[in-house]
């Protein structure tokens, strides 16, 4: 059951992902900071890490509010793929789509796969810092479920109970995300740091 | 036949890709311009079009080298896959690579595509510039040739007799290829800025 927290931080947070602020939001219900989504047009580098991605992106999203900001990337990646489609994955998703991936795993066999998420914070006074959250599983040959988002119907977390993250509730879901863990790093660090 | 040009301008190409390099150096056979290839380590941006990450690159190599330089940027959108693997062409390579490629085409009976390359040149004196080429055809069912780079031996122009990129030797490419065309552009317009 969740308590009722006092919200004393206010936290800026560069996306225009509305799953994300949700799944973020839903995070941080037992922690004194409240969460303000930041759409920016910012750009994205082609990196080869999520973290190289997240931590550009708060730059560039700090020079141009000059607040205390963060920001997520995340990325699926396929062991057998080479790691596909990783930092790329919701380009992929928009193009080839769940349909192409599945497509690209036929008939093979080891199908591990990780979602890795990366929150970097950087604010006027420090160094940019960055926290990944991994989450290892599987992906299955059809789709399952109808919650979250983006490759989360093919994904089954090997601590899921034999359910992928589509066919979790939000709160099942964050109890063992890629994304909770990386924002359990952060807040952390956070508080020890800003309290 | 190649007429002997003396070259009275020098340029830098800002790239690591030595394929690259030799097509243009080949292309510029016939004009008064030499290059010389420099790999620097800047980011890419995940753009939607390769015009926009040629212009970001060439900024940033700007930046650097203080100098006038060009850039240039590459990818095959395949119709079917709404523009996959477009922008992120290296990437997939290196990753589900031409294999991945072909299987998500098997059975897809309009295999057309495009490869689009965008060259951008930058100085201290001019505004960002940048010019497109493109060669449309269509994604073959297996590899042919050995010549060329990339997706080169699956991808038959319209206009190359029925042959691949990679079935043809660099002086039959350079005839056609997206990068002529592009470099065609930006080499008029260079010669009647600069001299």
């Amino acid at each position: 059951m969740s308590k009722t927290v006092k919200k004393t931080h206010l936290l800026l947070f560069a996306t225009g992902n509305i799953h994300k602020i949700k799944e973020v939001q839903h995070f941080l219900r037992d922690y004194p900071i409240e969460i303000k989504g930041v759409a920016l047009k910012g750009k994205e580098i082609q990196g080869e890490t999520v973290e190289e991605i997240a931590e550009f992106s708060v730059l560039q999203a700090s020079k141009k509010i000059g607040k205390p900001i963060f920001t997520e990337d995340t990325g699926l990646f396929i062991k057998l793929l080479g790691g596909f489609p990783g930092p790329f994955s919701s380009y992929v998703y928009k193009t080839i789509g769940i349909t192409g991936v599945l497509k690209l795993l036929e008939s093979v066999k080891d199908r591990s796969a990780e979602f890795r998420s990366a929150i970097a914070f950087c604010a006027p006074d420090i160094d940019t810092v960055c926290f990944l959250g991994t989450s290892s599983g599987k992906i299955l040959i059809k789709e399952q479920g109808i919650h979250g988002f983006g490759f989360d119907p093919i994904f089954e977390p090997d601590d899921g109970k034999n359910k992928t993250f589509a066919e979790m509730e939000i709160e099942e879901k964050n109890r063992i995300s890629h994304r909770t863990r990386s924002m359990r790093k952060f807040v952390t660090w956070y508080l020890k740091h800003y309290n």
